[in-house]
Parts: C-alpha cells; structure tokens; sequence
C-alpha cells in the first residue's frame, strides 16, 4: 500500500516509516523539522543522538533496499501537500504531523494560539487535499486519549448510543481535554468526523495513550536507525522521563498525588497498531475511533516499577511526588474501552519490565546528553498561566 | 455596568450598543470592519444603507447624549485587546466578533482555514487578556444553535446529566456542527469551558437561533441607527433574505425539502435576551449555556408567513424551494430546551407577523439596493466543494 507519514522525523513518524517499509508497503514522508526546534527552544535535546535526515535517508536505503520518498515541508502550506498527494498517491495517510506538547501549548497566549493555529490548520489541509486528489484513501490521524479527559463514565471508542429522555441516538462521546494541545485535538476530530460526513472521506481517529520505549525490531540495533527519545518537560512523556530520570540520579517526578490513571503502550504496540490500522481501512464516509493502549496505569505504580527495574540494573532510584504544574485530577474513575484493535488482531506486549530493561540499558549510554540538559527536566510551566518551578511535595512514596 | 462589545458594527453589536446604553451601561465596542469586507466580496451589501463608523458615532452621541467608547482594531492582535482591556476595564465582554457565515466558510481550503484560525484565535486571545487584566469579567460569547446540528434527541442546554453503564456523569451535550464556520464555534465553546475550569473565568455561551428584523425601539426612528440587513447566499439568514426576495418579486428559496426546523427570534429579542445574559452574571469559574431563541419553527412555515404579510402589504410572493447546496437533514425530530433565559425574565415577542410587517416596510425603501444586487441571493456555494448554481425543485409549495 502507497502510506504517507506526516511528521516523519519524530518519534513515532520515523520508526513507523521502518516498520511498515519492512512489512512491504511503499512509504513516502513529510516534515519541516519542528520537533527538533521546539525541543531546542525548552532547553532540551533527544536523550538519543538521532542523525539528520540525510544520513537517515542514506541508512535507511541500505537497510531496507529501497528509498523513503522524503518531502521536507509544512502541512500549514496548502500547496505543499497537494504537491505530495499529485505526486506519491497516497492511498494512506498517517497524520502525526502535528505539535504534541500540553505544556508547550500552555505557556502563553502565543503557544496557545500557535499550537491550535498549527494543527487545526494542517488537518484542514489534509482533509481538503484529500476531497480533491484522493477521495478514497485513508487518513489516520493521531488523536490523544487526553480529548476524553477523565470523566465519571466508562469511555466508549468515539461515539455511543446514549438514552436521554426515552429517545435513542448514536453520538460522539462528550469531550473534556485539558490544555490547549489536547483541546486542538478535540477539533482536529470534531473538523474529521464533518469531512467524513459532508465529503464521504475515511478516517481513523486514533485516541493513543501515552507511548514508551525507544526500539523497534526493524531498527536491527543500527544506531542510525534510533528515534529520537525527549526527557523535558514539554516533550517527554511520563515514563520515557522517569527513565531518564533514573538514569542520571534524580528523583522520578509523578505529579501530585500521582494517581492519575492513563493508557500506557510501548512503542512497538504503538507501531503494531497503526499499522493494523492502515491495513484495514474504514468504510468510504466512515469516521472510526480507536483507543488505542495497551492497558490502563496508575502512574506512581509505573514510577515503582522504573525504580525497580531500574535497581536491578545497579541504579540508585528515588521517587518524589511534585507540585503538580496541571489542573488535572489526581484520584479519579477511569475505564476507556479499547477492544477494536484486539478485534483486528491487536498482540500487547504486556511485559513492561522487560521493556523498560532495554530502554534504561540503552539510555544509559547516553547519560551525559540526559545530564547536561537536566534542567529542562523540571516543570515550570504552570496551567495558571505563572513561569515559576514547582516544589517536591512534603509526603511521598 | 462597564461592557465591551467585539464586533460593534456588526448587525447584532451595533443595535446592541444602543439597547445597553438605553438601560444605563457604559459601553464600548471594537471593529475592523470586516463584516463589511466579506459581505462586499460576495457581491452584496446590506439592504439598509448603514453610516460609516465617523457617523454612527456622531450620531449616537447626538442620541443618547454620550459616547460610544469605539476601538478600532483586530482581535487577532492580541496587543490590541490587551491595550482595549486596560484601558476600558471592562466587567462585561459580549464577544460578536467573528466570521458568522457558514457558505463563506465552505466556499474552498482558504475560507476555511481563514474561518477556524480567525474564529479560534479572537476568542483565545480575549480569553487570555481576561485571565491577565479582568479576571473578574463576564465573558457573553455568541455561539450558535448550530453547533448541536440535529441529533434524534432533545438538546439541553449545554450541558446534561447522562447515565451509561449504570454510572451517571454531568457532561458538555455533544455537537455535530454542519459547517467549517459552525465547527470554529464548537470549538470556541470547547475552548471557553476549558479556560472557565482552569483559571476561574465566568462565561455565558450563547447557542442562538436565526435572528430576524432590522429594528428595536432604541434606534427611535434615526434612520442613521439602522443596523446592517444583509440577503446575500453567505451572509443573508433566512427570514432577512426571504423578506428581501418578497420587496423584489423573486420567489423564496427555502432549500431542499424546506422541513428544517430551527430556533427563531426577532432582533429585538436577541437583543433583551443579550441585556439579560449582561446583568445576570454566573459565578466565577462557572461556564453556563443559553439556547437563545422564541420558537422553533418549520423554515417553509415562515416562508408561507412572510408569503402572507407580503401579500397584505401589495407584493406578489411565491414559494419555489431550491435544491439544497448543503448536506444536512431535512426532515429531523427537533426539540431544544430553552428554559433559562425565561427564568431570568425574557419576554417573547411572538408576534412574527407584525415583526416581518415593519420589516418588510422598510426593505421596500430599499428595493433598489437589494435589486441591484440580486445576483448574490443566488446561492453557488455547494457543500461539496463545488461552485455552480443550484436549480429549483420541481415539486414545491
């Protein structure tokens, strides 16, 4: 199948563009290197040394035997992607082109606008591109379980039926996301499940939990075939930040009381599902959702097991609840469905240790690019809209 | 009570300004005057010939024997509103300021882009400015009765108590808005409830039906207060441009079948139901919803009624439906609640018939300003992209 992976460069776009190579399809990519920026500007750098994208173009090729078609440009531009879309045909689209950071997008009113601008913009796009060069291909556009929030319902993929004064229909489940990222998110789906309707498009809206770990089996242990792996406190995920954490000493950093629950999933699962999705699209006019996790976590449980894992690897482990920089609940209900992707063939990985075995064996090797960007590690982006670092707090595990 | 209206010399904000300054408040108002940009570039104007903003103003402090506060300037400046706040210290900000039409956000990628970004920015810029100078402010912001689209359900009032599974939550109602432009509302109103949660801003999201008239009580005759009446395919509502049509012998063009219901009410109830939203603040942190309307009525039943006060008045009308260039349901169950407005005290004028009697008086004054532009009426703009002008329907009432 012709797969086109907007966002290329980062952390899923790239190893997904090894592992559906590897699995025979034709895969072409964009990006305009943002991620790179954005993570320069917080202070920060990949944990991993991740190579330009001309040498991991020229690897790639060696690897694989054949050539990522590579567009270098921006989905805010139009004409860029209808360029791309006349010229590879996709007949997939995997949207993960957007920026990613809650934080990044609380800072002020110019991120605030800058992040919704960005993404609503290049899903716009995409979806007019797609009504007017490739009505029938697929668009998979990475969405978040954060749109859901955390309500005191069980979480439905997308839409439910719902009774409400004896009458029945079938609707999408209210959303409740909690920063202007995860609220650009919750328009990008709402503006995707219009297109679909008006314009007979096909789309999955993948609600992700969040992802972890920094291998693939197709990267082969070629280390310019690594993605990149982010620690700061816009761009690094809880657990990849826990292991960075563990790794140079500090304290893990569960915010709060530290009992959020979220969906959690390796990166390997991540690539599995995505792919499991491209390869069996939707019905034309059909707006499908997935959640798509491995299982729900207490994130105070999963700092333990870093610490335990950790340990056995002869790293001394602390962890120390902060402040939390969010407005977020910290005790709460949380039960999202996520059968679809079992239904198609879904295998999770469910051996978290391990994974984090190989992460930490791996991160440790590039400890000091972790130690000398650790102050990036420390949330000062507060959701009340201050700049100020937040405290451990007194009592913690 | 000092309030600020966004988008003053507009056909809601200008009458407005009157209405709330008859009842004692100190108001101001911002523009660009895009509206008058927009409605020119679809090759139209209003049917009532409105003064430049040099002359309203004069002609308002000769009225009411004070000044409108004016600030001319775009909401997407974020600087402006920051300076226009300040200044101003507004406790009320009725926010009108956005691209209204849906057509106009259907016409191609750019009106759409141009929509979204342009809605979305406004409101998280005035949202952002609340929070850092005037926290303690009421933010009125018009959405639209449009953003719930019509599911087989009764529509509360923003939001519900919904049970599943045997366990109940209290929840935003979902939406499935039927254009680009009625999409950036939902998105507005996602935006909003979110801003009230994290920082404790107060906020009443106004879901209104389709305005209708061109007259209150306060403009006292001065025909240099008249609001704007458009009757154009992108910024013309039904009733306005059904009038229109009638003062120039053209048929009205209820789309498709004609069996949409909606909410209805005439200017000067929007107008008292606005007033009300102002002096009834909700708390601080609460996000509250009106469904702003009289009635619901059948579009092709109102059509027959301007048919009949046309007829009373010497017009030959007839009825000729069109097919229809969006992609909506035209035979749907329709029933929203509309309770808390009465609550606080709102009259309803009901009477339609002698509303569209001193509407369409006036328009044939005008007859030769919507004459000369009748080709706008003509709707092009198809729902699915493309631009050719829609034929009548063979059977029709």
């Amino acid at each position: 199948m012709r797969v086109f992976i907007a966002g290329v460069d980062g952390y899923l776009g790239w190893p997904l563009s090894l592992y559906l190579t590897k699995r025979g399809h034709e895969v072409a990519g964009a990006d305009n290197y943002y991620r790179r920026d954005w993570v320069q500007k917080v202070g920060s750098q990949s944990a991993t040394p991740i190579r330009k994208m001309t040498e991991r173009l020229k690897v790639f090729h060696e690897t694989f035997g054949k050539n990522l078609q590579f567009f270098k440009g921006d989905l805010a531009d139009y004409d860029f992607i209808e360029n791309v879309f006349k010229h590879f045909k996709p007949e997939a689209i995997v949207h993960l082109g957007e920026m990613p950071s809650a934080p990044y997008s609380m800072i002020d009113v110019n991120h605030a606008v800058w992040t919704q601008s960005n993404n609503i913009v290049g899903t716009l796009n995409i979806l007019h591109a797609m009504r007017d060069i490739c009505t029938d291909a697929h668009l998979i556009k990475l969405g978040t379980m954060g749109e859901y929030g955390t309500p005191n319902l069980d979480i439905p993929e997308g839409c439910f039926e719902i009774e409400y004064r004896g009458r029945k229909d079938f609707l999408p489940f209210p959303k409740q996301a909690g920063s202007w990222y995860h609220q650009s998110k919750v328009h990008d789906s709402n503006n995707i499940m219009m297109a679909c309707k008006i314009w007979n498009l096909r789309s999955t809206d993948i609600m992700q939990g969040v992802v972890y770990g920094n291998r693939i089996d197709e990267m082969g242990g070629v280390e310019q075939l690594v993605t990149r792996l982010d620690f700061d406190q816009c761009f690094g995920t809880a657990i990849n930040r826990f292991c960075c954490q563990a790794v140079i000493g500090e304290p893990l950093t569960p915010y709060g009381k530290g009992h959020q629950s979220r969906g959690f999933l390796p990166l390997r699962d991540s690539m599995q599902c995505l792919a499991l999705a491209v390869e069996n699209p939707p019905q034309s006019g059909e707006y499908r959702v997935f959640n798509q996790f491995e299982e729900v976590y207490d994130i105070t449980d999963l700092a333990l097991k870093v610490k335990e894992v950790g340990e056995s690897l002869g790293l001394k482990v602390e962890v120390k609840n902060l402040e939390n920089p969010r407005k977020e609940m910290e005790d709460h209900y949380y039960n999202p469905d996520h059968s679809q992707l079992l239904d198609l063939g879904y295998k999770p990985t469910h051996d978290i240790s391990q994974e984090l075995k190989i992460m930490l064996a791996d991160l440790i090797k590039y400890k000091d690019r972790i130690e000398s960007r650790k102050e990036a590690l420390v949330p000062d982006i507060l959701w009340s809209g201050k700049r100020e670092a937040v405290h451990y707090l007194k009592k913690h595990k």
